[in-house]
């Protein structure tokens, strides 16, 4: 693993691209809406790694797809994600009035107002993927289809109310399952969705889907870590902020030092995959390097 | 316009067919997510007349096509819709306590599976046109993209925003887009989906098309005059909301006598539509006249 050094290795032409996708996005010239769209585009432009649409991105990169041709995924990616994050931050679900070192949409802009732009954020991804002309139509409906059935009732927002609802004293495997639907879907969506639009199948496309499944294990286990040895002021939201939900995490679960240990063999296991899938894989290398070695 | 005689005319055998069809939904199998699936269930079998959906049933009988392959098209036109009802009635939003007769969603289950049946609601309707096996790519995508068009910003979600943000005295033409956005871009798209799927372009689609959006405007106006004139046991809701949250509605605006005009004169361009479009109208006729008189 002597081959990454650190948070420094993020692909961040990728994420800039990404960046400019986002901020070029309209969704609608209609007046009485513009507050509604301002409170979108306030919680989707708040920055951030875009480690979803950019991991979109870098999965073209290895199979030889010009990005380009992922920006409407990975804009919806992204959106898909801000609008969980907008509901997820609610008073009534996890009542933060932090993230990114911002208020929260709802303290910015009011429940109602943020609770609508969660639900718009969701139907304009929708709308990104669906009317993208570049793609074929059964390349743009396995894509669709693969981003909203991470979304529903088996991928985040089931994860969501297995989160909300679940006893502090869940089970591990339990646990596991919880964050696989809430965290893992969307993640695994980013590599899945390109593959399907690359209309890649075959041996490396089970690689790369093996390598975003345990992407998403090591992306939870590291923010778990994070919640309890994360420095509030990088985090942009207040630390410990798990432990004062009664949530179970890997660290309460299994400890700190045995969380690290997780999240190292995780990783290994993620660039084994990656190792296995062949073509240009150095930028999904940097992304999963990233996420071991980020503090924020 | 004494073809019809009233409520009665209903087509209940395509209600029945879309209620048949909803119950059999089963949404998901894992264990730790079935409190959700039954607040969602909740929700989406508490009745009503299911004009969406039947509106995309008729609009197949229309067209000649078998009605029982615009079933997951009509459970998704119902299921968008029931999660407009959830989110509308958060305390954040209307923060109505009553719907159909039943507690609403939050009351029964919480505010925070409230919001994720409602997201989780868009999502599984999203699937469930998305992978219907029995329908081309090309015009599942059609259909898709104008069912989330509809939901997005430029429609329902969008109407929402207006309707919570804007001021009492809003202009008349403001009023109507309102209206427009909020309910007639999902009644639209109840036909225009239907089109899509049945394949359908042409004069057919053109007066189809018209007559959806006038039962648009037909729909708010009546639902505006029962919300001052309806029973409330009949309507399941308390009588007069409108006016007690400050809403400016068509018989705000014009008068009780003049809305029903209005309502009058918009059933007989509905009619008119209907007429140029040719074909099996029966339904959609029964559906318009239903509109026009119904006391609930």
């Amino acid at each position: 693993m002597s081959a990454f050094a650190g948070a420094a290795t993020y692909p961040v032409e990728l994420q800039q691209e990404v960046e400019d996708y986002l901020e070029g996005l309209a969704f609608t010239e209609e007046a009485p809406i513009a507050g509604l769209v301002e409170a979108m585009r306030y919680s989707l432009l708040a920055g951030g790694k875009r480690i979803r649409p950019v991991l979109a991105l870098a999965t073209g990169k290895a199979l030889g797809t010009d990005t380009r041709e992922l920006l409407p995924l990975a804009g919806a990616l992204e959106m898909v994600h801000t609008y969980s994050l907008i509901h997820d931050d609610l008073p009534a679900m996890d009542d933060d009035d932090l993230r990114r070192g911002q208020p929260t949409c709802h303290v910015a802009y009011g429940e109602d107002v943020a609770i609508l732009a969660g639900d718009g954020l969701f139907a304009e991804a929708l709308r990104l993927v669906l009317r993208d002309q570049t793609q074929s139509p059964d390349r743009k409906l396995a894509a669709a289809l693969e981003l909203v059935a991470a979304t529903g009732t088996e991928g985040m927002v089931g994860g969501q109310y297995v989160d909300v609802s679940a006893p502090p004293d869940l089970e591990p495997d339990a646990l596991r399952r919880l964050h696989e639907l809430k965290t893992g879907r969307l993640i695994g969506a980013a590599v899945g969705c390109a593959l399907s639009l690359a209309g890649e199948e075959g041996s490396a496309t089970i690689a790369l889907r093996r390598f975003a499944a345990e992407l998403g294990v090591l992306f939870q286990i590291v923010d778990d870590i994070l919640d309890v040895t994360g420095d509030e002021a990088q985090l942009g939201k207040p630390q410990g902020s798990d432990e004062r939900h009664g949530k179970r995490t890997y660290v309460s679960v299994y400890g700190l030092d045995e969380a690290r240990r997780l999240a190292a063999e995780s990783h290994g296991k993620a660039r084994e995959a990656l190792a296995q899938a062949g073509g240009r894989t150095t930028e999904l290398e940097r992304i999963s390097d990233y996420i071991l070695t980020r503090q924020t």
